[in-house]
């Protein structure tokens, strides 16, 4: 499955976020970009790096409306207890889904059978839960958050000047090109 | 379908080198880290860039021990006419293959039934073909093959200290983590 | 499966035509004759002076009632780049099809599995979209644009003048024979 | 069904050849090329015209190492009749094959189930028994010998000079272009 | 299947008959009780003299209220010039179908498959096209015209008489038996 | 299905003949020719007459290599009451057959579903159990004993006299004509 | 399938009843209790015995308010012939069943197919058409027209006294048990 | 399904005789001929009259050479407890089968879906397990043990007897009726 | 299949309570609490002990507000001679359900095939019928009724304090603990 | 699915036991008794008291000859750090097993769907991996370790004392009941 330009699925699960308890569902993702960033378990090695990395743009991904939220087939309280006793951990702000029902990690393939733990998969969906990019990596390959955020950036460039086709590596407020029949075998 | 460790599939295509007609096959892969590079067809606009930015980083893949393909539906001569026409894609010294078959395309899952053309897919391959990443993204957004290189590297990094696991966005020459049981729960 | 008096496919392909980009439905071919003219790629051999031949009648067709597409599955790019590069092909004036979505490729079962390009296959339909003849050569046996214009020009004779049978070979202007039971066995 | 380099299947069928009753079978068409020319019926009214054109250039087949078929859904005893009481059909010297068992007409899927009778089509295989081209026309569409005649030799050029490809309306002794990939984009 | 009782399928098939090219229909032959004479094919051996025999009687199959359809794969070009070239066929006034949809020659599953014709079979129909009787001999064993009128008259005793069984061997004017249980045991 | 040159099942039912109980099985037949003439039910009323008349022909079946078996689906105890009970059954000296598990009946489809009982059919088969002649009638529709006698002795000269076709009606020591090219059209 | 409280089928026989031919329809059977003897064949041994047994207790039979009906396979007029030359079958008033159409003798499964006749069954119907009581014996097991009648009786009891249950062997006015808790294990 | 000829199932229950607990299989009927006696349910009504009385001829039906089994589906507990608390069934010598398990119960298809129960069947079967009667009443008709005994005395005779038909209610002493040809219909 | 929350099944079965014969239905269970208990069988040796344990805590379970339902697929009147005849037995006051139709056996899984009998097996439903608790213990495995009483009053607390979430081994009476966020791996 | 008498799966999870991370499989169960012990989730609240009651009893479990596994879906970093944090769970020795990969719960059906957690499900392993005891609550109720203990002691007397059935609410130590007819009915 490809999953460019398909919706996400219905879900609603457990969450931790900054101290609390909550849920949280499809509906919630809905009017604001989304990056759904699944690891494998907590308490484990190389995840902390990467969450709190991502914490360390939260400030940028919200300016440029977009929502955060880290996914694992942990149970809420062990995110919860995570986060009182690691401080890597506890710094982070945006919501942690306890995805043990595995709606979205069926959904998006994730599951990895010889761990039963998620694969670092990176999905980034439009304010309608249509996914624009996604990156998936073997388990020991850690992910780019910046990198992340210029994806961001670049599928809301795409999303905003529909005509506009925005050329690779592109950064917010670098020009694009505008195709037309004349520009065919020019650039 | 999730491709990470899964192994690439026998493909036989037609394909277009620095000025020279060639086929390439699984086979002539192996041995060699890949970077599987599709795009959406020739003379058409954002590609050029994502292809040079990826020709201008070639001599670090190389370094790297990796060979990169880009790949479309177009012919072989079409690739041949687009590097003697345009100025950007005639630097280009990696091979052009022309997957008219859909033989990579299929297996990858990369066609848009839309246009007929490929979506905008990265895929990394070790030596012995087998999947270690993979990005994907919407139509207009380009890729960053900076950020290629870096996955690339880090892969290659895990690949040879199987026990160590880096953290997010690690850069060749940066330790990494043991996991240990003591760690639980402290980083 | 057999096309004689089988009705087109409804379809939507990107085009080239005399320096535009358009796209091509079965509409647009509905209300004048159509000759589907399938070459196996663009930037290639033998396929210039057929489809040149085709172009040098082009005005005897159009004369005729008939619009001429080629047909490849190459892009619309590509059929524009290989017209500012190539002179024969630069001179064309009918529309060249991009039938990269396979549309009337596997309606025709034109795909030629060891290469993955279209056969060198003609199909004649008439004003309804009924197809009336149709021709396909091995790979590299070329086709005679003017026995195309003579088939085409007995078809159109036959359909005008329903109760007549004309003889092979004949020529617009030439006598036909009526059937009739005095006939039987006197011919 | 696409024909083009599929083999013959094997038949039996009655055949009348000047004058005399035989079978003929697949093995019988082997070791030469065969032009297999389906017609509606005997004592009908265009077909004599095509048929006795074919036998005008009955020695130039020859002469070209083919064989001329034809073939309708009668029987031997009625081609033996046609041609004693037909003038232009008492000519011919090339076998008439009756295929009442329909081997050949449901292997080509001649038969036009409105009359029950075989469609205008030609096919040219190869001595090994390899399709190589064929048309088919709509029932009052006759066909031109000499253009079967034009293609026979091309598809013989093209099966002696294998890494030729020649052009489009080429006859005998006319050049042929070579592919190479110094000419791509330039003819 | 056993055709006793069963109805005639619809049909529409070409005909000669006395010179003329006609069609007939299932509908033609509603009305009258119809013979319906299978042979295998025009300008062969035994057939003529069955043929000839049946015209012998045709005024009193006709004084019967019947008509005889005669039925080859043959087509009606094929019975015309047969009749033309062949005194005992001229002779004939009644219908001579030309079966090469295989219409009447698949309901009554007629298909000899070593030589693609019919067997002998004769069929009797009556008005409402219900079959009443059948017979079907190996290809060379003719038929006895004489033997069909009588079958004929005795079907159509039956039909008049309901009650009435009439005996072997039963001609017009005999006596028949009428049963009742007074007659169990005693014939 | 079509009965001609199908051969006969295995069968193995009880029989009554000429005062014994017996049983007869397919075994039996072989050898000679078999006139497998089936009748709806014993104590019924033209029945009789139709079994008398073919014993009468008895002795010139049996000069012609034939042995005669009628069958029903009453038992053979039924068989023997009829002929101890009713003159012209007793007569009968040919096996009649008791097809109380329908073996003949349902290979030869004769079940009359309104009744439960045999049509009336009879079979002709050769030596070798192959069968080269049928007719079924209608209920009421009586057979004629001298037609099946000529047609046993037509089919019996076919099958000495391989090459020869026999005329329609012939009889024992009437000429036959030898197919062959020359008489196509002249008879 | 187990037929107790199983409802008889629709079925349509023939049927001979004391020198008369009849049809019986389960509709017939409607109103009275019936007793349906299946018995392998006219004309053969022990049924004879059976069957006038049966007929010696007919009036005992009718006085209960039940209709007998032997049933075999064997048609009206062989149950006729029968019991005109036969004196024990000649006393018999009840009806006697042609079920040459298998209705009745499917629906009860009483085919025993080695012999193609009906097994040695009786089953016992009340006035709605309901079963009872069924016995089926081994073809040479007659059956016991008195226990037949006992049965009868028995079950109307129960019919009658729902509560009660009758004791074995029970006779029309012996005593019945009704039960109740008190009785648990007391008898 | 008629169980006639059938062979009894493997089968493996418990069971109480005359005080002791056991296990009854298919190998412990073998050998002798067996009375199997399917009731509805311990300390019920009816039945220990039908079981007393089978008790009453036990010694009859021993000395024919038979065992009798009486099934229902309580448990063995259950029947040991019956016989001592129920003077008449506590006389009872033959073993009482504990169907639990359904083997017998489903393979002779005597539960009554409606009470869990075993209808009143009972089932006659020879020393190699071969069914030759069998009696299913409804539920509240009994057997009658008696007639019971004359059918398994029938059953014997005739498997002794191989040639012999013994008439209905034939009783050990009695002639039998030797069948031939010449008795047929003098019965 | 998992037994918890899901709904009891509708069901009708026999029972005796008492010295009373009975139907007890699914409706009869509503409104109170149910103690659904399996036993094997009747008679046997370790079920008297639980059984009447049960008893001993019979007036508990009252108090609670559940009803005990003993279980076998013993008849109603096997448990009602077992009480008359067993003093333990003799003693019980609460319904001894006949599940002879299997209908609560199957449902819940509860027969043992080497048996035919149920496993022990206990089921707490609430008074909608929602199952809230079982265990199932190998044969020879007897129950705590203690344990059962225990388990009814901790689920009766849960539905009336939902939420509250009782810990281990909990008593009437004793505290229970609330969970809330504060509370997450403290205690 | 009933889990008496059926074996464990195959399985291969990772666990933590007091501070060391290891893995386990069923093959590490072989050989003791296994005390199978699942609970919703870490961090959570009634779980603590009920693993840390099997804690406190842990040595009885030891010298009973079995080891406990507590099982749920968290990782087992997820356990060490809840170890690490909760003092109730930290003096936990015996193994707390992560089935993340859902192979015990699946194989034991102890997911619950509504939150992706496991029920509160204890199964008692035989030293040969066969399961001789299980209970299931709902969600909020606890279980009683005693009884688990009881029930492991009773299950192992009836391991070694085969013939022996122990009564309810058995105790090491208690006398047994020894199965044997004159039992029946009398405990």
């Amino acid at each position: 499955m490809n999953y460019i330009n398909k919706e996400l699925p219905e879900f609603n699960v457990n969450a931790y976020q900054a101290g609390e308890l909550k849920t949280v569902t499809k509906n919630d993702l809905l009017g604001k970009w989304s990056i759904i960033f699944f690891y494998p378990a907590d308490f484990s090695f190389v995840c902390p790096t990467e969450l709190s990395e991502l914490q360390d743009l939260y400030e940028e991904f919200k300016a440029a409306g977009a929502e955060i939220y880290s996914v694992s087939v942990d149970s809420q309280y062990s995110h919860m207890s995570w986060a009182e006793t690691t401080k890597t951990i506890g710094k982070i702000r945006y919501p942690m889904l306890s995805d043990q029902k595995h709606e979205l990690t069926d959904f998006f393939n994730m599951i990895d059978e010889t761990s039963g733990q998620d694969y670092r998969g990176v999905f980034i969906a439009d304010p309608k839960g249509i996914i624009k990019s996604y990156t998936v990596n073997a388990m020991g390959v850690g992910r780019n958050p910046k990198e992340i955020l210029r994806t961001l950036q670049a599928a809301q460039f795409v999303e905003e000047h529909g005509d506009d086709v925005c050329p690779a590596n592109w950064h917010p407020g670098e020009g694009t090109i505008k195709p037309s029949g004349d520009l065919v075998g020019k650039i």
